[in-house]
């Protein structure tokens, strides 16, 4: 009778979202490890060299040190270390304008961008196969609701009220 | 004319893949910092360090240091570095059972066991005040996508296809 009670008694809220939050966390992490996997079989790097060259790609102008941090998706990656290492394989240059001798911008060069290229495309082709079962209107689906749930966290975590 | 051809072409199915796994990895980012910071504020402690602790939780005879390394979400981390800060702190500890000298698992103490209770209780209210403007029924869409997503993205890097 106390079983049948609790087993009837529906699921607070806060227990689906923690679920949501570990499937997410879940299947992030799982194609996460294989792309690390991928990047340093095919392409000798890591994920945070690529995640830095395509913050850059997009950025043709190139970025200052402070615009790549907030940038940059994966965490943990040290921004200092990864352009220093990129600059010796003469993948990235620093350069200031002639108008701002202070500022320094950090941009691919043309070795980098070529670089970038060859692998944003393996990358796309690589994705394709690793998601190729799931269903072409659940590929839509998810992208739209992962879209929106982006939005309200990043939404409420700047409210800042999150106490 | 040619820009009216190139506006109609539909995009390939790759690109819609890419696309998800982009929005995928953006929404966990956004929430994984938040969450870093939460962490480190309100506990005086890391991601890779909570995660360890939750999957020892769910283990209450312990793990073994292989067993942990397989069950961690979080990568980058070094289990042994991890569990050695633990001990220190009284979190965990390393037992031996009669019947197998050789080999050490890695358990929660009492301490330990009772500090994640607590963590994972604000936790769990920090989670749901997060994603507090995500509708129920896009929790439940999404929970049951990310888990299928999950599934076949397992199941495809297993199949070892990925070339």
């Amino acid at each position: 009778m106390a079983l049948a009670r609790v087993l009837e008694r529906p699921e607070p809220h806060s227990k689906r979202r923690l679920r949501l939050w570990l499937r997410l966390y879940g299947a992030t992490s799982v194609i996460e490890r294989e792309m690390r996997r991928f990047l340093r079989t095919d392409f000798a790097t890591t994920l945070p060299r690529f995640d830095l060259m395509a913050a850059l790609e997009r950025a043709p102008e190139g970025l200052t040190m402070g615009e790549l941090s907030r940038r940059l998706m994966v965490s943990g990656g040290n921004v200092t270390s990864i352009v220093a290492g990129l600059e010796r394989d003469g993948l990235v240059c620093r350069r200031s304008p002639a108008s701002d001798r202070r500022t320094s911008y950090v941009a691919l060069t043309e070795q980098g961008r070529a670089a970038f290229v060859a692998m944003a495309r393996e990358h796309e082709r690589w994705i394709d196969q690793l998601l190729a079962e799931v269903a072409d209107e659940d590929v839509e689906a998810l992208t739209d609701l992962l879209a929106e749930l982006k939005h309200k966290a990043e939404a409420r975590a700047e409210a800042g009220r999150l106490r």
